[in-house]
């Protein structure tokens, strides 16, 4: 590991008060923190899959290669004052063994775990006395059993690794359908009773590695098959809620010992909050931080992770409304740009990814004096460029 | 020329809706230019002397070139959208064999040139009838003594081409220290009258090719050495000057076919308007457009390159005051940005630039109720960075 630390400083002269930033993915997040690396001078470097990926379209400095190839993320990190993440997929045993080479990890791995793994997430709030949704760990099909005889059918079915966007969880009816899930998933299920919920909301938090922390307030976040498609701030929610949120967030920051940005997502059941998931990164809920706020959540993360003063998280508008741009065909959102900029008002914000199918490839931010009113900005570019008519 | 025409639009169809934007120069303004073009998707291409400079470390794809060479401009110009400047150092000829070739060249080349040449954009406003102050073209002494004996000592002289941030721009107390200045300036001097100044102005405006128009409300602009070094929004004047200043503004625009982002500089004498200077590009003072305006002045020159609809200039805050971080020393503005960023409420931009004596490194600007908050916090932060205590 010698070579490792030995690279820990760029060498020229003129560089060396450029911090460094190794990110983990070049996805939209990485893009959009590397929009705000520049601003800052801070030099973001990602560690890509192929070049087309959007960070790498956006020009950041980039290593092509796997998440989980350790040679690489060696490399990654080389010189970096923080190795952080746009993604879940760096195996625990890998960002272990990064840890042991001595590499700045933010956050640290065993914080990160708690959102690569719903259920050990999951059980760590509810070991620390956070208020969590009624769930349980079925391995064989008793399990099930037992917690349907306390929960009832429906229930959620959630694979505990590996999914997002509506990919990994289920509404299962009955007995039958669970069946088949446990048959496919090899690590269980990590079961919920299906609530009422009244809302859901997410919290950004930002903390650095000693401890300093800010709290954005809570946003509502509207879902469509299991994609956010709308995250409006502030939420529509009673003062105390609000304050018991931001503060149910920075207790579970605390409690983890989280670094850099970080999502708490919670359900809004009969007039309490429960704590849904956690996600140790940039996050789709926070993209109305750009305009809507002081401080980005992007430039936020590159602040928290470098150990650096952390921003105002104050709103910058009365009301701020993001919708992701969803793709519906084979059509890039960019053939629609110039209809899209003719809504007056509209943030519109491209990530230049091949259009799919229920791929996010954008997200258009409108602020003003009124939800309603910034949620019908947004709404219209947001349709304009998904080519609806 | 049709290898140029042939690499007009880009082959691949995944590219084919992504507007693509070439800009001539990749200073600071280009960098926050791509900063923007990230947001919307738009792929802009930067002409660098070479890889120091601040877009190429911000990432913007680039070639690497003189601005005076014609084949590197119409490389750079091959399957671009429209062509723009970072600055004014291309040469008329090559702006004109640009043209030639078919290239976009935004603005035009005859509209480019008011900025260019300070005379000749003095002469061309008098002539259409804009207010402007008591100017001479002197070639010879007799000149001078001419001009003198109409406006007294001292005089203003200015280099007719090539001077910025206070360079070829003299204060010049007699006879004498023209007589040098004179020997030295093969094009002469734009001789003019020393006003007894109330404020500076500056109006930002955008026009696409088509003529929509898009004017920012006026900035007071504080100078220090020939340099801008503080950018107050809105300024203080009252609502018939700064409506008499966005008419001004967006009628030179009109007059000369101005395209892109323009900034039209303003004299207050006595209560009255004159039009001092032409930029025909983002400017420095539009910078605090990014935090304090609806849309940025980088937004809203793509914007207005590409003729798409321009974005609103009303203002994001009550006030918002830009102060420019100066080089002092050999020392980099990053080695202190950590003490900056603890000042609440500052929005830092570094530019990546070598630290030298007098030059342009950064930009901090503040938002809040009042211009003297918004100042102090800026103030205070651009300090720090400079390394002052």
């Amino acid at each position: 590991m010698s070579a490792v630390a030995a690279r820990r400083r760029p060498a020229s002269r003129q560089d060396a008060a450029a911090p460094v930033v190794a990110m983990v993915g070049a996805g939209q997040l990485a893009r959009m923190t590397h929009a705000a690396a520049i601003a800052l001078g801070v030099r973001l470097r990602v560690l890509a899959r192929d070049r087309s990926e959007p960070a790498v379209l956006a020009g950041a400095p980039h290593l092509l290669g796997a998440p989980d190839d350790l040679e690489r993320l060696l490399e990654l990190a080389a010189g970096a004052d923080a190795l952080t993440f746009d993604h879940e997929l760096v195996p625990p045993e890998a960002l272990e063994a990064l840890v042991a080479a001595d590499v700045p990890v933010v956050p640290k791995p065993g914080a990160l775990l708690l959102a690569q793994d719903k259920l050990a997430g999951r059980r760590a709030l509810a070991r620390a006395g956070f208020p969590v949704p009624a769930h349980a760990h079925a391995r064989t099909l008793a399990d099930v059993d037992e917690f349907a005889a306390q929960n009832g059918w429906p229930l959620i079915a959630k694979a505990p690794v590996g999914g997002f966007d509506g990919r990994g969880v289920w509404e299962v009816p009955d007995r039958l359908a669970t069946e088949g899930l446990l048959r496919e998933l090899s690590d269980g299920l990590l079961l919920e009773r299906a609530l009422d919920i009244e809302l859901e909301l997410s919290v950004i938090v930002a903390r650095t590695p000693n401890g300093e922390t800010a709290v954005y307030p809570p946003a509502r976040t509207v879902q469509r098959d299991g994609m956010c498609r709308e995250v409006s701030a502030p939420a529509p929610v009673s003062p105390r809620v609000a304050a018991d949120a931001c503060e149910l967030a920075a207790a579970i920051a605390r409690e983890i010992g989280a670094a850099g940005v970080m999502a708490v997502e919670m359900f809004l059941v009969s007039g309490t909050l429960l704590v849904n998931e956690l996600a140790l990164r940039p996050h789709n809920s926070g993209h109305h931080t750009i305009e809507g706020s002081r401080t980005s959540q992007f430039e936020q993360h590159l602040r928290a992770v470098l150990g650096m003063p952390l921003g105002s998280t104050a709103p910058a508008a009365p009301a701020t409304v993001t919708v992701n741009v969803v793709g519906v065909e084979a059509c890039d959102p960019r053939s629609h740009l110039r209809r899209a900029l003719a809504v007056a008002g509209a943030h519109i914000h491209i990530y230049e990814k091949p259009s799919r199918p229920g791929r996010k490839l954008g997200h258009v931010t409108a602020c003003g004096p009124s939800l309603d009113g910034a949620a019908r900005t947004a709404r219209r570019a947001a349709a304009i460029l998904e080519g609806r008519p």
